[in-house]
């Protein structure tokens, strides 16, 4: 309904003009009427028609002298001088972040003595006396326990780096959770969800504020390089949307209309998948709003700005760029689709586990201790990385060394294949290293990559959601490529060593390189990544990017689908929907309602209930309307006719007749209010299904909707009855939905 | 309003039941409500509650057997099933109309004697005897005057050539001129216009037909091969809907539905795109509607399948693939933005133009005589593009020469640059051939693309249109195309010798490779076709597609936002717009509604009309209903519940109560006729603002909505009204609406 923060707030001072000393507001409008509340939902027919209106007052202006002429441009090119600087300062931050964590996830373990601000591998490349093969060692870099013992080797400077390791990551967790407690506690979390709703029309005040932009650049820095199993991917999303809204509150365009500052935060969520995944395709699509040609540009400007600071040295705008040299062999997709299986249980056990462990968390006394929490997550993290080389690095550069193809003079164990001596490799071009035997440390790094599969597995369960910022996309991928680069060496070895075998006898000659154990990690993370968020076209687009190539587009994609349909089958809810739900945000999602109710069942008042409070066109007193809103909580009135006929007239905060009769001046005056009244309210008939009901909320993006039949007021219809419908409907506590 | 199909059609049966003798239809539907007539809008809300109600039997039903069960999974993935096979169908039409297309575009000129169904590479190809100096020259393939004559040389054979060229093409055109009169009349013309319109709600019976697919795909051929100025990428559009439409028609759930069916056919078209560019996501993005995973899904099956079906040779997806080597350089911007300028300018032109020569045709005699129109066009066609060689080959293969940078063996007068001898070139590395000065073939080279630009703009403005298929993309690219490769020529040699001058000197040195004139031809092409279609997004992600590298999106953005701009600053509308208002389509774009009227301003009837024909709840008798039916030619009347009162009650053929009263026997029997009546009739009040009436016409995607005030019936206003009022507020005619 609407607001009465001006009705109530306002106290109306008489006016005297000509047509006899009436209260006339019609001249001015009420200063707030038309302002929302927080955790109010917005009226997308109200904000646009506001916007038409000032365009049009611009348009008429405009005419009027060169000034405002210019200013009337102006006015039409900030959407794009919006979009500009978005794009320009989300490219920015990403560039920074990306280098803050680099650093601070080395300075866990080390620090660079030539220059302190470098980290482990700039460190080495500056040095001249690193060869090629100890790439990753030179003097410059110390271990902290090097730095105070002067050992490199032994038990003790083993155990003195691993307590450091962790107290390093404590340190770390810790200032990030106090950050965000004491600063700004809406920097926590990925904050999808939120973006999500509050793109859908809703309003969460400071949500996208100046204090959540920087704290959530810094905690995210401190949150990732603690090495807890969380990525940067989602909360990059909100970082660029506080950038956007930051923007809009430089032009009175978007600030003053909560439906266009929706469009540039939509555009701006687009750069922040663009500048996550370095995917300006996959951003766009990511946020497919009719602002499609903006969020381009942003989402373009954004990857630019990224790449001119460069933050992977190699200029490469993606995150992981890999490049394959071996097709892809139609049995193989068996194994694709069983990845596509595995991301789908994944998602669905993931998102199962999550909510009900964050639900425990809301409810219990967990809840109160939200440093602690951090604390003993972060503890237990380091404690259990460290020993395992796969999960002790940052997960960025584990993803990356998984989706990698072995080369000749890879030095990774993962690429230990007995007869991998340099000779033999060196001299054949790095694209045709045959199929080999796995040698020892190969069959290690297995062992190591299943125990590392497993703790991520449990531990991201427990990550997501603690009160820190925390993405989701890497931990997901990390557990895809793990699965997938397992299962990739295991066809490979079975390729090997059973060629003569028919299924492989087709394809896989002996000596020839037929399976990419890359591939299929890269597989298994876009699965996985599937199965947990549920996303289709823009995911095989940010993976096609990724490799470049429509080549393996086929397998990501058999992969994509077989984990949406694996995951479907469980829930239809990614984890995204399923913290909407949990929150109880209103958020109308696309999902098809197919239920056979009627507006008449869901509309109040209920039979039982008291009827609906209205006014009337023209008998109401100031008395009787100041004690109607003493006793309800509604922000907005239907106007009828009289209470006998009950037609309706208008909806909104009160309304006298605009050609108020002229009354003996002993009268108290009658009171205009025509100028608060919306006079086209929408409606439906009590017979309207509501399937169509449903339709016109979504599609229309209203607040409410009031229910006739034969013309006569039957009652009203709200976003939040229709939430609270829908979730009985299937099944859940209407109670849940609590915001209106 | 609805169809009386039914009622009209239908001879009431006299039906015995327990409750009083009464003819009642609520058993059974009538078979023919809610079909629509030729050139009628849908109503989306209906179709979607009809699929709904369908979906829901469905569930109920599939948990009575095992064989309901399968029947009801057999539907669910029934639209995966569709997509597959739209996707496999028009990939294989696309494969063969492109191989069909290279070999009868040969045969105006010669023919291969080793095999008749060679062309002219082919043959080429499979002889021993060519070198690669001379690889179109070999003795298999033979000019029809060398067949003829025994001479390869001289003026004669030159003329004898000449006049078989001429002679070959009219044949083409000719031939599929008649093909397209007598049998399929939709299949001439791009049909991206009519697809849009029946996109949006439109029905236009046979448009899809198994017919149009047939004659389609073969005219396309023949109007490619004879050399008109025309493409073949908006019919393939057209192709791939027929495709989606003959599929549909095995599904009930597709073919009963106009809805869903559009679903399917958005998703057509997304294939149709991506098999004309080889470009799977610039399709999507071209039919960005909700069902755009399935798109994706059937683009990607398209795009696979006509690679495998490898229509060029290379086995590349793309029609002009390049790879480019030299990065470009800020100052390079001008030029690329003036190529903006120009295609934005082309655009406008070619818009004006073509309208103006299309609005002829309809007007004036012009029209009637449609063969000898084509004729006459292929004849002047033919006539002129022969003398040029950059006009006698196929566009694609123009373009793609334009596209491509010279590399140091091309044997194309656009690569004859002095001191260009093989010697020096083959010793380099193919990408870092230095910028040279331009040698006398590249001079009259240019001087023979200017004339090409200057015909290939007069005549396609003449030739789109005309009846038979053609496609704009490739006449609209090829404008493009040369305009942006003299400019790119002009700006080497500018460069080459004068690069001293301050522009130059920062970024190209004497010897190195600078500029790119094949970038600067890719450039002007997205210009061009930004300019005539006003894509933007999804041609540029076309084009990165082609070029398949982040590296020059800036340019062709750069290119794509300038052209929009400057040919928006002429006129709003692109090409197909300015097609679906000559024809008068009722198709609602998605420009915004400014104007600040009111939906009373709009209804029907107007204050000095006659009164709306309403139908009574419970007083009419079947005289006076047969009466209004005969006199008015609605298919739908409101229903009220007295005429006094004129409250409604609901939108239908008619109506009467529910509960009949039980009349004595010798009073005629009541006609229930429930069943039929639309109890949820979509209304606003008349205060509406029409930018909101404008919105929900658009989003909901309406056909007629009523207005009311204070629950009063006061009027009604449909699609036509709405379009009709926004042609009157743009001060065109609102008569050019034609259909409702």
């Amino acid at each position: 309904m609407e607001e009465v923060d001006g009705f109530s707030g306002t106290t109306p001072t008489e006016e005297t003009n000509g047509s006899g000393n009436l209260m006339d507001f019609l001249d001015e409008p009420f200063p707030d009427v038309g302002t929302y509340e927080d955790f109010h939902t917005i009226d997308w027919l109200r904000e646009k028609s506001k916007d038409t209106d000032r365009h049009r007052k611009i348009t008429i202006k405009s005419r009027e002298s060169m000034w405002e002429m210019i200013k009337s441009l102006l006015d039409a090119w900030s959407g794009w001088l919006v979009m500009l600087l978005i794009g320009l300062l989300s490219g920015t931050l990403a560039g920074v972040i990306d280098l803050a964590v680099d650093w601070m996830t080395d300075l866990k373990e080390g620090v660079c003595l030539s220059a302190f601000w470098y980290s482990h591998e700039q460190c080495c490349w500056t040095s001249n006396e690193t060869t090629f093969a100890d790439r990753d060692r030179c003097p410059q870099w110390q271990t902290w326990a090097q730095l105070m013992t002067g050992y490199t080797e032994g038990a003790g400077v083993y155990l003195l780096n691993y307590l450091l390791y962790v107290l390093w990551a404590l340190l770390f967790s810790f200032l990030a959770v106090s950050l965000v407690r004491v600063f700004a506690p809406y920097a926590c979390g990925s904050g999808i969800p939120e973006i999500k709703t509050i793109l859908s029309g809703f309003i969460i005040r400071g949500y996208l504020g100046k204090w959540t932009l920087m704290i959530k650049t810094i905690t995210l820095v401190l949150a990732v390089s603690s090495g807890l199993s969380l990525g940067k991917e989602g909360p990059m999303v909100h970082v660029a949307c506080c950038c956007g809204n930051l923007f809009c509150s430089l032009f009175s365009k978007y600030s003053k209309n909560e439906g266009k500052r929706r469009e540039v935060l939509s555009a701006a969520a687009a750069a922040g998948v663009s500048v996550a995944f370095g995917a300006p395709i996959g951003g766009v699509l990511f946020s497919l709003e009719e602002t499609l040609w903006r969020s381009f540009f942003a989402a373009l400007v954004a990857a630019f700005t990224l790449r001119s600071i460069n933050p992977f040295g190699n200029s490469r705008l993606v995150l992981f760029y890999v490049e394959y040299h071996t097709p892809w062999f139609m049995p193989e997709l068996v194994p694709f689709i069983l990845l596509g299986v595995f991301g789908g249980l994944w998602g669905t056990l993931f998102i199962r586990c999550n909510i009900a462990w964050c639900r425990r968390r809301k409810t219990t006394s967990l809840g109160r201790y939200p440093v602690l929490e951090v604390m003993a997550v972060t503890g237990i993290t380091a404690l259990l990385s460290f020993p395992n080389p796969y999960t002790r690095r940052s997960t960025s550069e584990l993803i990356s060394e998984l989706f990698n193809d072995c080369g000749a003079l890879d030095s990774s164990q993962l690429c230990d294949y007995s007869g991998a001596n340099a000779n033999v490799s060196t001299s054949r071009a790095l694209d045709d290293t045959p199929d080999r035997a796995a040698g020892p440390g190969l069959y290690s790094a297995l062992w190591l990559l299943t125990l590392a599969l497993i703790f991520k597995i449990v531990i991201t369960i427990f990550t997501f959601g603690i009160k820190i910022p925390s993405g989701l996309f890497i931990p997901s991928m990390a557990v895809g490529a793990i699965a997938g680069r397992i299962l990739g060496v295991c066809v490979e070895q079975l390729a090997y060593h059973h060629h003569d075998w028919i299924i492989f006898k087709s394809w896989c000659r002996p000596g020839a390189d037929c399976v990419t154990p890359g591939l299929y990690a890269m597989v298994g993370a876009a699965a996985c990544l599937g199965g947990v968020t549920r996303m289709t076209v823009s995911l095989v687009v940010i993976m096609f990017e990724l490799t470049g190539g429509l080549e393996y587009i086929v397998p990501l994609m058999a992969a994509a689908v077989t984990s949406k349909w694996v995951a479907d089958a469980f829930g239809k809810e990614g984890i995204y929907e399923a913290h909407i739900l949990l929150n109880g945000y209103p958020y109308l999602d696309q999902d098809e309602f197919t239920h056979r109710t009627l507006a008449t069942d869901v509309m109040r008042p209920r039979r039982n209930e008291a009827p609906l409070a209205v006014l009337t066109q023209d008998s109401s007193t100031l008395e009787e309307l100041e004690a109607l809103i003493k006793e309800t909580d509604y922000n907005g009135f239907p106007v009828v006719v009289s209470r006998q006929s009950e037609r309706l007239i208008g909806n909104s905060v009160v309304y006298f007749t605009e050609e108020a009769p002229q009354l003996p001046a002993s009268n108290p005056q009658p009171l205009k209010l025509r100028r608060i009244l919306n006079l086209s309210p929408f409606t439906v008939t009590d017979h309207t299904p509501m399937e169509t009901v449903v339709d016109i909320f979504r599609k229309l993006g209203l607040r409410q909707c009031l229910v006739t039949r034969s013309g006569r007021l039957l009652g009203i219809i709200t976003k939040k009855d229709v939430l609270r419908h829908m979730a009985q409907m299937t099944n859940q506590d209407p109670e849940s939905i609590m915001f209106n």
